[in-house]
């Protein structure tokens, strides 16, 4: 880890230094004990995608909480997620340089490694490079049920897809990776679940044409955040992916839930504190373009009346001061909900556990970075 | 630094892991002589700033190219530079929490330390912690020339905190800083122009306020590579400190340039490389919102026809195809042009450099995330 800990535990919060991500930890294990609750009690398989957070301290504590394993979405992800004693890692990715299938294939010596396929060229790689490992690997097919990103084409060509795969002796077909990404944000309810009965209708095509073609199919996989409970309800998928429900984030705050759904609240924060009180309508936060990611919009100020994050540049954060709002004084701390959970945290190269207003925790965000 | 390297010294280029930063250091080499000899050239003094690389090997460089020291913006980026041996650092912000003046304090033991004030209530913070730690800060005082963030009023006000920070006995008044922020990105050049003819107005009456007041002001300094041939016009400033033109990046390619302005060309890529061809139309590679700050537009794929950076997820980037280009294959490299070049490089732990189709250096970005 690169830079000096914002904080040590034991510290009041007031001691943290700024910007600093902190989490607090009272909100977040009810988020990840309610999503673990939630997924068992439907009978399904929990495997939270480890993007969101890059810290294996919090996939620990996940997989303690019942989840079988982890996504991410890199080979060095992977790579820091195994070296910290993590057993079931699914990249949910297609990987396809030879240097990077040699990385990925070793890490399956210690742990049951997953990975995604969406090109009948690419099979070939994989196979070679988990013969020169001497391993198996878990290898699902990615089907595109609307992302419109990866995946091939539902029915037919899934099956033929898994029909190459399942005929390597390196690879083991794993199953059906069915993820929408881009159903997470819909904001109404009703688009959401619209959104996930057309992918379920696709994913539930592949299956059939798979075993249809004498490939079984034990796993379908796929889910996120903002439409997790749908996928549970389908009767298609048997493991979930959600990643941001430890944490949330002013985006996913923006989706009108389904009434009677289940609920996670923020437990994220980037503290900042005031630099600059030049103006009774503005005030300035050392917290900007480096301290949060914007391509979810600018963060929300949390439980302070009268301040919004206006804008920002590298290292500043103007806020904007209602007339009727205790103008801020210099060195005051403002907590912000970033916009983008994922890509803010990795920025970060420690997260700040505070339960009870003193750090209880400070975590390296082990894979930050990890692009690779 | 966290994490492996991408290439190593000697490597060809296709052998760079992706998704990585890469400077092409011909253009670089380009960039960093043809500023400080423009500067130079004017009489005047060249202070660029760091923020936009944070990486002590081109400070280094660019001090050796005539350069006088640095700026940078955060405390902690000012610890990695001068413990790197660089003797010359001016934090361009206010810096209020008695933490981090008690760090900024401890720097100016072995190296100058300027940083900016733009309050009344911090002048005795900046004394006492220069006291404190027995050294001598350098303070300017930060006037707000147009751009709306930090800084005083100009005039009057200026000159009554310059006053201030003169009667302090271990703070010595180092003079005005200036910088329009909000003039960097105006696209047309009379927009540019009129903004810094307006800011100098600012500046110099600042100026003279001060020296009324009995203060006498050595240094006026600003600017960026948006406008700094404005500024270095002006007869008001006397040092510049532009940033990103080592690199130059998408954002500032879209500035109409001044007829017969010195022009600086893209030294800085991320390399990715294509992960996914599912349809005619759509390639997706390796780098998304993970690999490049998207605050100021999307990246622009360099020097390949037909292919189009179109939006990014978390480790994605889906590249439109156009109907009469080649379709990339699995694998092949695309060189991106990020939209904005300081946060871009501040998600990397490395910066290769390449020369002749090889690596010739890995540096590390020492102060990636020195936020506080």
């Amino acid at each position: 880890m690169s830079g000096r800990p914002p904080a040590q535990p034991g510290d009041p919060i007031a001691a943290i230094d700024t910007p600093a991500l902190v989490v607090d930890l009272a909100v977040f294990d009810a988020n990840i004990g309610a999503m673990a609750q939630a997924v068992a009690a439907r009978g399904l398989r929990l495997r939270p995608h480890a993007k969101a957070h890059k810290c294996p301290d919090i996939a620990v504590r996940q997989i303690a909480a019942g989840a079988i394993g982890i996504c991410c979405q890199k080979t060095d992800e992977a790579a820091v997620f195994a070296a910290a004693g993590v057993r079931d890692i699914l990249v949910t990715n297609e990987v396809v340089l030879p240097a990077k299938l040699a990385r990925l294939a070793a890490l399956a010596r210690d742990a049951r490694i997953g990975v995604l396929c969406d090109n009948a060229g690419n099979v070939a790689a994989l196979q070679h490079a988990a013969a020169a490992a001497s391993v198996t690997l878990d290898v699902y097919v990615e089907v595109d049920v609307g992302a419109r990103r990866c995946g091939v084409a539902p029915g037919a060509p899934a099956a033929a897809l898994a029909q190459a795969v399942a005929a390597q002796p390196a690879l083991r077909f794993a199953g059906l990776h069915c993820y929408h990404g881009g159903a997470q944000h819909l904001r109404r309810p009703d688009q959401r679940r619209a959104a996930i009965e057309s992918a379920a209708q696709d994913a539930s095509e592949s299956r059939t044409a798979c075993e249809r073609a004498g490939v079984s199919v034990s796993v379908v996989t796929g889910a996120g955040t903002g439409t997790w409970e749908h996928e549970a309800l389908s009767g298609v998928w048997n493991e979930l992916q959600p990643g941001s429900y430890p944490f949330m984030d002013a985006d996913y705050a923006r989706n009108i839930p389904e009434p009677g759904a289940l609920r996670f609240a923020h437990s994220l924060f980037v503290v900042a504190s005031v630099m600059s009180v030049p103006a009774r309508e503005r005030a300035v936060c050392d917290a900007g373009l480096k301290a949060f990611s914007f391509d979810s919009g600018v963060p929300r100020v949390h439980a302070r009346d009268g301040l919004e994050y206006e804008k920002a540049s590298d290292e500043h954060g103007v806020l904007a001061v209602a007339p009727d709002a205790a103008p801020p004084a210099l060195g005051e701390r403002v907590w912000l909900v970033p916009g983008h959970c994922d890509p803010t945290v990795n920025l970060y190269d420690w997260i700040v556990g505070v339960r009870n207003a003193r750090v209880e925790c400070v975590w390296p965000v082990s894979a930050r970075g990890a692009l690779g």
